[in-house]
């Protein structure tokens, strides 16, 4: 088949370029010592976790039991779920993964150690446990100075194992000169945390942290022992725009086909915020949604759910009722989660259909 | 099961709302002589189309096939598909719709007309077709002094019955006095359309808008008579901000654990675009994502995929880590399309589970 046979809107995967990414990545961590635990919820599938294994990933990343449960069948021996599970049936399910895979939770609350603990107990499983710090997003984390009272409270409690502190620096949006000192100065937040712990008698094994658009800085942050980029293996529009890859990076486009043309300097296609999801560029106040490739020029203004308003009037080429073209998505992660399956092609050939198995994995 | 059993995040839909609102619209549709034709986008559930028809509907709306294909369970006699429907494929769908079932699409272009024609008369099957006028969203349709040329060259393509004429006063947000002249002033937009049309020997049976914030004022619209609103069966965000509702007649809401109390200030719940979507008010320039409906001071300023950042500062009241709260989402389109299923609820009680069949169905 021949993404010309393709239905739209169909979220296409060029093979080539996903491959270049995943080796490159595994290549960089490799050249810094640093380990490598890819978060999946970007492409949800598990026979792609599986490839990022077997290029040298020590584990995998989820945020949901959901996920896990999906991500199981990847193989991984080793799962870090990035978020506090609570509440009895949660937990059941996370304790009935299965037993050959290691699982390690990152939280920042007593509370929800506790629940972890109680459940582990029960299961007779032993959970490893990562303190989760805050370190600029504001996000979850605890601050700093708190971070290792948090390690020791966790590290008392029974059926866990404590295995060190986890952050995510997604403050850092830009990979200017500004961004690498953002991330090389993570090292000085990092130090009197790991000394805390160690003074508590804890040995903070793993220090993980990372995101896509700081990766490539990710040995300037001295402690920092593992990262769990997620979008690296697509990358899209805010990847580009970070500074973090190039548009021949971009492993992911939209194939949509345009529906009117009956407003004069615009076309619609017919993937709007169902195709594409809302999200706007995390490191530019710039309101656009996607990047056209046969025509950069064009400006991706608006959208409604079946609906994408493309400005046309600095395309440098015109577009009839019928045409289709193939879209960057501002944020990978958010589409992939909209589509049942996506179609993974080389060149102008369909090469397979992938279902999205972790697409809409809530709980 | 009581609410109180679910794991979250879940979206609940209180029926006895949900029931209040279908039957105030029925009755105002009965009491101006419009005719209803609800956009199903909002609810994507045949069973809520069939209790749509039954109070009273004429027919109901789908933008995609894939949605017409399941809605067709819901048994209306009558369904529209408000958009350009291309491609060979779709539209044999479309054509394998029941033959019992009258369908009708609105559309913008010759080239979707001429596509439109021949498969009605290789399917031997009459299809109904609206021409569509953009009244001032700027998205699609012909401007009004081309409508009538749209219309005559569609009513001449073979397989085809020309009804009327579609729009979509989506660029009225706000029910203000401003937003009510507008759409009364749709009456001179829609005039001279009409006559055109007309005077080319046509009759414009179905003259068909119709938005949810603008609902009420429908009939202040003369010539239009029929309307597709969607989103009132549940309401949301953007209709109480509209000013069309208020939020005791929103019946979708998201329930929410809250994961982290870390950050001061702040709690962080376990919703967050992948489970209300990332849109934004349409009404308003404020960037904030949901209605607390414990703590109506509460402020929902950000999220991620899985997380929700909720100022609490002016909550007036204390969440910790396992609490649960339910939340109004912005769009309830767009939150129902990341749900697999439903729940309904009266009171703390679980009605039922309802599959959101009609969700992800993007082509």
């Amino acid at each position: 088949m021949r993404i010309a046979d393709l239905d739209t809107p169909a979220l296409l995967i060029d093979v080539d370029v996903m491959e270049r990414n995943l080796c490159r990545v595994a290549a960089y961590a490799r050249e810094h010592g640093l380990r490598l635990r890819p978060h999946t919820k970007t492409h949800k599938i598990p026979a792609l976790g599986r490839r990022q294994v077997e290029l040298g990933a020590a584990g995998l990343t989820v945020a949901k039991v959901g996920e896990a449960e999906v991500m199981a069948a990847s193989g991984t021996p080793d799962l870090l779920v990035a978020y506090p599970v609570l509440g009895p049936r949660k937990l059941a399910r996370l304790m009935a993964l299965p037993p050959e895979m290691r699982i390690t939770v990152a939280l920042d609350s007593l509370e929800a150690g506790r629940e972890l603990s109680q459940a582990a107990v029960a299961a007779k499983r032993k959970v490893g446990v990562l303190a989760e710090i805050d370190v600029g997003l504001g996000r979850v984390g605890v601050p700093p100075e708190q971070g290792a009272a948090l390690a020791q409270a966790l590290a008392g409690l029974p059926g866990l194992e404590f295995e060190g502190i986890a952050f995510y620096p997604g403050h850092v949006k830009l990979m200017d000169e500004a961004g690498a000192r953002a991330i090389a100065g993570l090292s000085e937040v990092l130090a009197p945390v790991l000394d805390a712990v160690r003074r508590a008698g804890l040995d903070p094994k793993v220090v993980s942290g990372g995101s896509t658009p700081a990766l490539f800085q990710s040995h300037l942050a001295a402690g920092m022992n593992e990262i769990r980029p997620g979008t690296y293996i697509f990358n899209d529009r805010n990847t580009v725009v970070s500074r973090a890859c190039a548009w021949d990076d971009c492993a992911a486009t939209v194939l949509c086909t345009v529906v009117s043309t009956a407003v004069a300097g615009q076309m619609v296609v017919d993937g709007g915020s169902k195709t594409f999801s809302s999200d706007r560029l995390s490191a530019s106040p710039e309101v656009s949604f996607g990047h056209v490739i046969e025509a950069p020029g064009a400006v991706f203004t608006r959208m409604n759910e079946e609906h994408g308003y493309i400005d046309v009037r600095n395309a440098g080429r015109k577009f009839a009722v019928g045409d289709t073209v193939r879209i960057v998505p501002n944020h990978v992660c958010t589409a992939m989660n909209l589509h049942e399956q996506v179609y993974s092609v080389r060149g102008d050939d369909v090469v397979s259909v992938w279902k999205v198995e972790g697409r809409g994995k809530l709980q």
